[in-house]
C-alpha cells in the first residue's frame, strides 16, 4: 500500500479543518496555525510538518478492519490536531525555542498568542471528530468523541506528572511508565482504537487495537529515550547530549538511579555539563541503564507485535501496519 | 422559582466533572482545579466561585422550554467549565495576578502548570457535554457538542482580536462589536441555544433563544465597560481606575476616540496615570463616550428583552429568566 496517497489526503483534511479561521479579521491568527502545522512561513515544507504517523495509524487501522480509509479522515485530522495542540503548549511549558529546526509559535508571537493558538487547535480537534457524522451514525461519532476526550484528559495527566517530576529526585521506573502512558502512549492507543471503531470492529477487537497502540507508543518512547543518550546525532537530528544535560527523567536514567551507584551519586550532585556527557553516559551504561532500557524496549515491541498479530489486520492496510510498526521500532522486516 | 436549588445542583455537577482528576497520582493537579473553581484553598467559598450565571441560563432555558432542568445539568457544567478554562488562560495572557480577590492559578503554581489546568478544564467541558447521553439521543448530544465547540472557536477568535487590538490605535466601534461577540457574547448565546435545544424547542425557537443570549451578552459587556470607568468601586469590587489605566479598548473609549477630540489626543500620548483618571473620565464623558455607551447598552438590552419575549419562556423558569435578565442589566422590574 502506498501510504503517500494517505498522507496527502491527511494534509488536505487538516488544511480544511484549520481553514475555519481563514477569514479577513482572523487572518494573522490563521497564519500562526498554518505556520505551526508546517505549511507556511520560514522553513515550511515536508520537514516541518512531521511524519503524520498518528493520523496514518487511524486510517490504516480503519482500512485494515474493512472500511474505506477516506471515511476516517476527519478522525485522523482530529488526532493530529490534538497532537499539535499539545506540542504548541509543551513548547511554552518547556521554554523550547525551536521545533524541527524552526522557531516555535511562542518564540515568534509570544506566549499569550501561543496559548490561544494551542487552544484553537484543541477546539478544532473536537470539531473535526464531529465531522465524522457525514459518514457515520451519531452513536459511532459519540463513541469516537468520547475516546478522543478521555485521551486528552490522559494527556493533561501525563503533562502534569512530567512537570511535577522535574522537581523530584525520588522517582523510580514505575513513575516513568505512568508518565509516558499519558504523555506519549494514550494518543497512539486512541489512534488505533478509533481507527478500529470506524473500520467496524467490535468492542473486543477495538480493545486489541488499542493495546497494540499502547505498547507501540511505549516502545517508541523508550527507544527515543535510548537515542536521546546514546543515539547518533546525525540520525536523530538533535544533540545526543541534550537528554542528560536537560536532566530528563528518561527510563535509562531512572533505571540507573535505582542502582544507587556512581551514576546516581553524580546525578544527585546537580546538572550534567555538556563536557561530561560522554563520561556520564558510559557510566550509566556500565551500571545497567542502557541494558534495562533495551530490555524494556524489546518487551514493549514484542507486546505491540503480539497485539497486532492478534488484531489480524486485513489486506494491504494490514501489511502496511506491520511495515510501519517494524520501521518505527527499528526492526528488520 | 428559587434558583438556589439550581445553583447547588450546578455546583454538585461541576464537582463530579472535575473529580475525574481526583486520583492519588494527580491529587495536586486536582487541587489546582478545585482551587480555581473556588472550592478549596485560601478564600474558598461562595465569593470565590462566582455567580454561575451561565449554567443557570442553560437550566432556566431548558426548563422554560418544557424539560426538567435536572436533565440539562451536564450541559450547564460544560458551559461553566469552558468559561473557567478561558479565565485560567486569560489570567496568564493578561498577566493578572488576582481574580475575585484571590491569587490566580499561574501566580500560585506558575504559567506552565496553569496552561495545563486550563487545558484540563477545557477537556472536561467536552466530556461533560457527552454525559448528556444518559438522558438524550445521540443526535441531540451531537448537536449540543457542535454548538459548544463552535462557540469555543469563537472564544479563541475573540481572544485573538482582544490581544491584537492591544497594539493598535486605529480601532473603531465596529472592531469592538467583533471582539466582544467572540469574547463575551458567544458563550452566553450558546447557553441559551443549548438550553432551548435540551428543552425540546425547535430550530427556529433555538435561534430566538440564541439571539436573546447574544444581546444579553453584549448588553452586559457594555454595561461592564461603563462601570469600568464610571462605576462605584464599592459595588463592582474592582478599582474604577483600572480600565482607563490599563488602556482597555472598551466601548466608551472607542466611541470617544472616534470624536478625534481632546480625549483622543490625550489617549494617543501614552498610558493614563492613576492620578489623571478623574480628569480623563470627565473629558471622555464630556465628549460623548459615556452617552454613546449608555445608548448602546440600552439598545442591546431592548434587543435582548425583545427576543426573550418572542421566545416566550414558560412557567416559573420563564419568570426567572425575565427576573435574571432585568437584574443583570440593572433594570427595575
Amino acid at each position: 500500500m502506498d501510504t503517500k496517497e494517505l498522507v496527502s489526503a491527511i494534509e488536505a483534511e487538516l488544511q480544511k479543518q484549520v481553514s475555519r479561521l481563514d477569514a479577513p479579521r482572523t487572518k494573522p491568527f490563521h497564519e500562526m496555525l498554518t505556520y505551526h502545522m508546517g505549511w507556511t512561513g520560514e522553513g515550511a515544507g515536508p520537514e516541518a510538518t512531521g511524519k503524520r504517523i498518528r493520523p496514518l495509524l487511524v486510517l490504516l487501522c480503519a482500512s485494515a478492519c474493512g472500511a474505506s480509509w477516506q471515511l476516517a479522515l476527519p478522525a485522523a485530522a482530529a488526532i493530529e490536531l490534538v497532537h499539535n495542540f499539545s506540542l504548541v503548549h509543551d513548547d511554552i511549558q518547556d521554554n523550547s525555542s525551536k521545533r524541527r529546526g524552526r522557531d516555535t509559535v511562542w518564540t515568534k508571537w509570544g506566549a499569550p498568542m501561543a496559548i490561544n493558538v494551542g487552544d484553537a487547535l484543541f477546539v478544532m480537534s473536537s470539531q473535526a471528530i464531529i465531522d465524522l457524522k457525514e459518514s457515520y451514525s451519531s452513536d459511532v461519532v459519540m463513541k469516537a468523541a468520547e475516546i478522543l476526550h478521555n485521551t486528552c484528559l490522559d494527556l493533561t495527566r501525563g503533562q502534569f506528572l512530567d512537570m511535577s517530576y522535574e522537581e523530584r529526585n525520588d522517582l523510580g521506573v514505575e513513575d516513568y511508565w505512568h508518565m509516558i502512558s499519558g504523555k506519549t502512549s494514550a494518543l497512539i492507543a486512541a489512534c488505533c482504537q478509533i481507527g478500529a471503531l470506524l473500520g467496524g470492529a467490535d468492542e473486543d477487537q477495538q480493545e486489541v487495537y488499542r493495546s497494540y497502540g499502547h505498547y507501540l507508543g511505549l516502545a517508541f518512547q523508550v527507544q527515543d529515550d535510548i537515542l536521546g543518550i546514546w543515539g547518533d546525532e546525525n540520525v536523530t537530528g538533535k544533540s545526543v547530549a541534550s537528554d542528560l544535560v536537560e536532566g530528563k527523567n528518561s527510563l535509562p536514567v531512572l533505571a540507573g538511579l535505582e542502582k544507587k551507584g556512581k551514576f546516581a551519586e553524580r546525578w544527585s550532585q546537580g546538572p550534567i555539563q555538556p563536557e561530561e556527557v560522554g563520561e556520564v553516559s558510559r557510566l550509566l551504561a556500565s551500571e545497567g541503564g542502557l541494558l534495562a532500557a533495551q530490555e524494556a524496549a524489546k518487551q514493549m515491541t514484542d507486546l505491540a507485535l503480539m497485539n497486532l498479530r492478534e488484531a489480524d489486520p486485513q489486506g494491504e492496510a494490514g501489511e502496511a501496519l506491520f511495515e510501519l510498526t517494524n520501521r518505527l521500532l527499528g526492526r528488520k522486516q
